[in-house]
């Protein structure tokens, strides 16, 4: 397998190599270090990569592998963390200012299954600035930029962590997502971003940006990596049973989801929709209903109260974290997000009282849709991705924030507290990934991930790669456009 | 059985009568409303008296018993409902201004319970304007008076339905506790008050004061009976198994508490005590060593910041209720409870987070208390009843307010959701009743329950009847001090 192969070969798929001998974890792991020290300089997903001791973790493991030690599920796969998550040993900058970087002994828990499942931790990825944005222009520690096209953004805030999955710098990544942040860079970078259920993984040694909203979830660059990491980081309700890819694999194309009720809520969900997504939206309904779907459209009410619940929730809970440093130093945060914090110190308590409550009405609200419906389909974000450049505009105030935009289909999600997952299902004209967004039940892990793994395995979207710049493999099918 | 002795028989002893046919529940009923008209214009704790609507409910049970129908655990039994709580044909009024009445045409469920039970309503009592005060002196309706002092306050909010109990108005009555007002005013009118564990009876058709901190409570003159009201109110787990009384009846005083672990919270719990209450408080702890108990002093972390919490969240969740009416009516609320409620619009989003918070960190906290005890004891205020004059001082605003001191005790318990009730456990020098206050952990209603039932058993409080003004009984045992 040469090293191009091996970058894009997918998580499930080096952890077998790897438990079978084929290769060893050190190999693995230098091919993706050399390959971020080639190919990171121009994408900046990594604000930390940690080179020696992933090395030193692949020699462990491969030493035991020789002494009989039973090879884990994620044994050898090279693993990226958002940088808000602690890895022991590494620095946690939460995408701030270098006065407010932290350094944990532990990692935190997820980091710590990740470990005992055999994956490798090669660094910890770029994010917007305290994870309160989406565009990842970050003032500290620079924007990380879309592999798709440098001169934009990868969205965010989990924006290194989905550009290096994009550019084959990781096989799978760690993110969290707070009104949209796994989703919305998976969809624009081209790649596979699971948010589970509210509370499905473990907080614990995350830095919080809304303790309500957040959860931890998978970037991939397939459905079946991205349950294979859920998985592995999920409580164990989760770790078996409904999430098990085992029915994911199983299953034929022909027919795979006959009996499957698909609900398409359009008000709202599939309103003020940019051409240029809706477009492969549309084509998508109509790969489900040729797999054997029951493709049928559906209503949520008070739909649109989502994002002012979320808001609200939103805004008193991140300046709640960040009193103390907004009042010691407020020069240390970047203008853009300063005021996005500061306008939680203008939220009273009977508005976010009221926003609790309405959260739980929503959550009831959104339950009762899928009475009717196994999963409910929507483009994940209404655009594709912005500039770099309009991206700096709006943060400079002289536009409006893309906050609003791009999070508008999927923080409805963390305030209801439903599994979601963004697959790639098309590229704009212009060579930009669109995302589809599946949402479940509270709980329904493996309700998603079956459709998204049919919709995946009838579609090509999820094997073009970037066209990189450097060493890596020209994209096979880039321009190719799969089912048309 | 003489008018007198039916009054103070007690309703599990109604109900075995009207269940046996030793005594009709029209007759029942036709006492006590007898009573009501004789007794109240003194004591003032009905705003509502239902005096053919309950005639009515009675002459149906007589006859569905003359016709075989299996009779109810409160077969007969007059109850009185604190007019916050919906009875089906009669106003609710919530101790408010006369625009603010509804008129609900279905019973709150638990009413609709207690009916199904056999259980008579004979009316809606008296109480703090929406529930907001602890004097029950109320601008609306008049201040209820303590039949054991007719200048002195009953303690609120549910002081009508703890004052009704304590003269023979009703056999059992039912209270809502939101900082206190079950226990409050069940310990200065020398009465039992059982405040459940949050959650355990339903608030369909309660209005609300404040909604996290809301608990529907029982109040009775025996354990016995405030357990046989709670079980037909509570939802199905704590209708059988740990609340049964049988377990409560069964024990024998001797050793009757043998082995149970019961802990005296020291700090805060027993500090700034008026001596009055602090010698019957200190005396019920040598009857429970008597009975076997295992008494040892405990510390509860941070619980002065109980108090704190439960204010904060309480002054947000009581202003949204009224907002409305704040901004259209504010002329028809009692400036005292105007200005309590205005309060809560000056509490900023971050201010109620942090006090969420705080309450889930002293949750865990107080729970942790009970590793090492089955029960916690205290007195259940911290002063016996002041006088309707110091009420009427304190609520123009020329004194402090009574709330802080009477709910100090009573408030943690609506933060935690743990189970506490008040029984009897002395008179001061002046006559006025003490409360003990016996807490458990969250749905260990039984294990408190068990113990009230031990001490009561083991003295003579509860046979106490405060010395009516009319054509009540004398007082069997008035200045009698049991166990001294």
């Amino acid at each position: 397998m040469s090293d191009g192969e091996l970058a894009f070969a997918g998580a499930a798929e080096i952890a077998r190599r790897v438990a079978s001998g084929e290769v060893r974890a050190r190999e693995v792991t230098a091919t993706f270090i050399a390959r971020i020290a080639d190919l990171d300089p121009s994408i900046n997903s990594f604000i930390t990569v940690l080179a020696d001791q992933a090395l030193e973790q692949a020699d462990r493991l491969d030493a035991g592998r020789r002494g009989g030690a039973p090879a884990g599920p994620l044994a050898g796969v090279p693993i990226a963390v958002k940088d808000l998550v602690d890895v022991a040993g590494a620095p946690t900058t939460a995408g701030g200012h270098a006065r407010f970087t932290r350094h944990p002994s532990e990692d935190a828990r997820l980091v710590a299954r990740i470990r005992s499942a055999g994956g490798i931790i090669v660094g910890k990825t770029n994010l917007h600035e305290f994870a309160y944005g989406v565009t990842n222009v970050n003032r500290h520690h620079g924007a990380t930029r879309n592999p798709w096209a440098l001169d934009r953004i990868p969205g965010g805030s989990s924006g290194g962590s989905a550009a290096a999955v994009a550019a084959g710098l990781c096989a799978v990544a760690v993110g969290t997502d707070t009104g949209g942040s796994v989703r919305i860079p998976a969809a624009l970078c081209g790649v596979v971003g699971l948010k589970p259920t509210l509370g499905a993984v473990p907080l614990e040694g995350v830095f919080p940006l809304g303790w309500s909203l957040d959860h931890a979830g998978s970037i991939a660059r397939s459905v079946e990596d991205a349950a294979l990491l859920h998985r592995v980081m999920a409580d164990p309700p989760q770790r078996r049973g409904r999430a098990d890819a085992g029915g994911i694999r199983a299953a034929t194309t022909d027919g795979a989801l006959a009996g499957i009720r698909v609900g398409i809520p359009r008000p709202y969900f599939w309103e003020e929709l940019d051409p240029e997504v809706r477009g492969p939206a549309d084509r998508a309904l109509e790969v489900l209903r040729s797999l054997g779907a029951a493709v049928h459209e559906t209503e949520i009410r008070w739909a649109a109260l989502t994002g002012a619940a979320s808001a609200i929730i939103l805004a008193v809970e991140a300046v709640s974290v960040h009193a103390q440093g907004l009042a010691t130093h407020p020069e240390a945060f970047a203008d853009e997000v300063r005021v996005r914090l500061d306008r939680g110190f203008f939220v009273p308590g009977a508005a976010l009282l009221r926003a609790q409550r309405a959260r739980e009405l929503l959550t009831r609200t959104f339950e009762q849709a899928f009475e009717s419906a196994d999963v409910l389909i929507m483009p994940t974000t209404p655009a594709a991705a912005a500039t770099i450049a309009a991206a700096e505009q709006a943060a400079a105030g002289n536009a409006p924030s893309l906050s609003q935009t791009y999070t508008r289909l999927t923080n409805p999600f963390n305030v209801t507290g439903q599994p979601a997952i963004s697959v790639p299902c098309g590229l704009t004209p212009g060579g930009l990934p669109v995302g589809l967004q599946i949402v479940g039940r509270r709980g329904n892990e493996g309700g998603i991930l079956r459709v998204a793994a049919a919709y995946e395995r009838a579609t090509e979207w999820h094997r073009l790669h970037p066209p990189l710049p450097s060493s890596a493999p020209a994209s096979p099918v880039a321009g190719k456009t799969a089912r048309e």
